[in-house]
């Protein structure tokens, strides 16, 4: 996107590689806004200023870092992550801030793609500040990988991990699945949970689990939203995830019956327009009736125009084998403010994510083990023959005690 | 197994990691004999001469580095990295060479733990030459590897190989499976199908591949027998693998009509005392009349007395749900002279093997991509629970092109 390498002294450089971790420390709290860094330097480029964005409704970054600096930032730089915001939401415009305090230049490594909040460059410069873009960019948005792809899709990002043998395999034949990975792996699991606005599961997991899905051992996190799709809201009222650790949300069909769920937050979500053959999971599928042969105008959950142009996407289904649709899910967690999912499985929702082209990146937890048998990690996905599989690009791979994890995401070529 | 740590010059150490990486070239082509290397230090510690063994029944590495030294040996030392041996076979005892060539002391890496062919030291040492063990010994030793095992175990020692997707896939749901892994990946088997004295592969692979299993691409390289374990003698003299290329080994049931296969090399092994259930990989299951119930008693395949003490193994079936009895097929192989075999499936095949504890290490292929059907890499292994898993160590994870390549060997603990 750049046009050219953005001119920046090597102060500037340091700043930036501080305001990015500085932004990373709010991962999973700021939604829906991004997180953001600032690093002020006064006129001879020494620090005078730090801050980043800790919550919604809270000061921005700039704000922050500006209050640090106090008159130091008077013809000196600010050095931020992603492009001041140009519109009063439940704070002032930061780039007006930033022209008040008399900043003389301003260094971001992202523009802001989001329609309400760019043109801070532009107002910048109107007001004779030296504006430079594009430093240390994909640092600063590999950090807020979530917020951006959210801005571009218009829907939540999609991050779906999982814990497997080597083999694949998430369980044994007996549906005994503790503990395949390692006290290290699992520990990580709720750093991902901690970065996300929310954890979805379906009932399958639910059931076979009774799966907590709070954050556990992360100083300080926020807990994410914990999300059920559960289209015949089987769930019962003593489900562990119904517990006030976190915010609950339980997805179900227009004509599940919640009776037995007074108090307990529920949406109704449509059938996808086709649904999936059943993924042959034993532990998650169970008799059902057909669903409906219901079609995207019958979506009665809240839903909002994407804030960005969005493909039309094909029809998915999620759920045991019921078929909810997850870009009718996506759109209303979008709503609720969710920019950022963790996908804690299992096979059938992956799969029905997959088909969605709904998966953004791809957390695997690999424990060198071998079962030969047992629940896989990934189900029926509506991919058929080779040329139509997912293909990844490998962004890292860790070693976590015994086991490995690999991150990777889809390749480029088939981004949509 | 060292009592101390061993006393050698930086000389020496560095004309073992020579002499490994000697010993390293010859990998694949020594069977039965161990790869070993050689280097001749003079008086003043200076290299005179080098080898390694090339073939089994050419002259060992000893000879080949004592010859290049001439004179020069006289009153030096030999760094090897397996102990001389001390037996006349088809060439004579090394540990006499050495003597004869005025060597004032050898070092070597790891003990020869065969009967017939250990003792060198201390002929050597009653001799009057000054013997040093164990330096650099798991380096020397990890190349050995599959020869050190054999020895151990008395059965070839088994790397199963597979490549698969992210989410453990062999092959789409409609059986297409090339190319799941890359170039770089492909060409990787070739090298261990090279380093291997056979490549094994069941009949629904066969069947469903028409692989060739020859090494391509390899400079040098020694062809692997190919052994197909296909029970009901279902391939066809059109079969690849059936080409001059490299030599053919088919293994049969005891009462499998071979009439339409005259000039191919077939041996006929018995069904394992219990049949493994069915994998349920549509590619290789076919209806099939269950075998007769046959005991260890019946086994025609030639065997030979393990060469150390081996546990009684679990009854394991291989081949396409006939169940065909592993340890007689590894026996059959050790018979003839092969120590090294690469498996290369399909799941119903590494199955039987893992059940039958007869995996020595994995190397999994792993494509960063996902399919969500499709047959798995492993198939059923008689595990049924997580308690059963069998765990894995992981040695090495490299990146091949796009790929990854990760090598395992069961935990220590679980090792029989």
């Amino acid at each position: 996107m750049r046009q050219e390498d953005p001119v920046a002294t090597t102060n500037e450089t340091d700043a930036m590689r501080r305001a990015i971790a500085l932004s990373a420390r709010a991962l999973g709290a700021t939604a829906p806004n991004p997180v953001v860094g600032c690093v002020i330097l006064d006129t001879a480029g020494a620090v005078v200023g730090e801050g980043w964005h800790r919550k919604a409704g809270g000061p921005h970054a700039e704000v922050h870092a500006l209050r640090a600096a106090g008159e130091a930032a008077r013809g000196g730089t600010a050095v931020v992550t992603l492009e001041p915001c140009n519109h009063t939401g439940r704070t002032g415009p930061c780039a007006q801030a930033l022209i008040e305090a008399g900043v003389a230049r301003v260094v971001h490594a992202v523009s802001d793609p989001s329609p309400a909040a760019s043109g801070g460059a532009a107002t910048l410069r109107a007001a004779g500040v030296d504006v430079e873009s594009g430093l240390l960019a994909d640092e600063a948005a590999a950090v807020n990988v979530a917020w951006l792809t959210s801005v571009r899709r218009g829907r939540p990002f999609v991050r779906w991990k999982y814990a497997a043998t080597l083999d694949g395999r998430i369980a044994a034949a007996d549906g005994s699945s503790r503990w395949i990975t390692s006290a290290e792996s699992r520990a990580d699991v709720h750093r991902l949970r901690a970065e996300a606005d929310a954890v979805v599961v379906g009932s399958g997991t639910l059931l076979a689990d009774d799966p907590h899905l709070a954050v556990r051992g992360v100083p300080d996190a926020v807990q994410p939203l914990r999300v059920v799709v559960d289209s015949r809201a089987r769930i019962t009222t003593a489900a562990r995830v119904l517990d006030d650790a976190a915010p609950t949300l339980i997805a179900v069909s227009k004509d599940a019956d919640t009776g037995h769920l007074p108090a307990v937050d529920v949406i109704r979500l449509p059938y996808a327009q086709e649904v999936l053959p059943a993924a042959g999971i034993a532990e998650e599928t169970a008799p059902v009736e057909p669903p409906p042969a219901t079609g995207i105008a019958e979506i009665t959950a809240p839903t909002e125009p994407p804030a960005a142009p969005v493909p039309a996407p094909a029809p998915a289904a999620v759920g045991s084998g019921a078929g909810l649709d997850v870009h009718a899910l996506l759109a209303e967690l979008h709503a609720r403010g969710v920019r950022s999912v963790l996908l804690e499985g299992g096979p059938t929702l992956a799969g029905a994510f997959v088909a969605a082209g709904a998966v953004d990146a791809v957390v695997g937890y690999l424990a060198p083990a071998l079962l030969g048998a047992g629940a896989t990690a990934l189900g029926d996905a509506g991919i058929s023959t080779i040329a139509q599989a997912l293909r990844l690009d490998v962004t890292d791979v860790a070693r976590l005690g015994p086991d490995l994890r690999i991150t990777a995401v889809p390749t480029a070529a088939q981004e949509k």
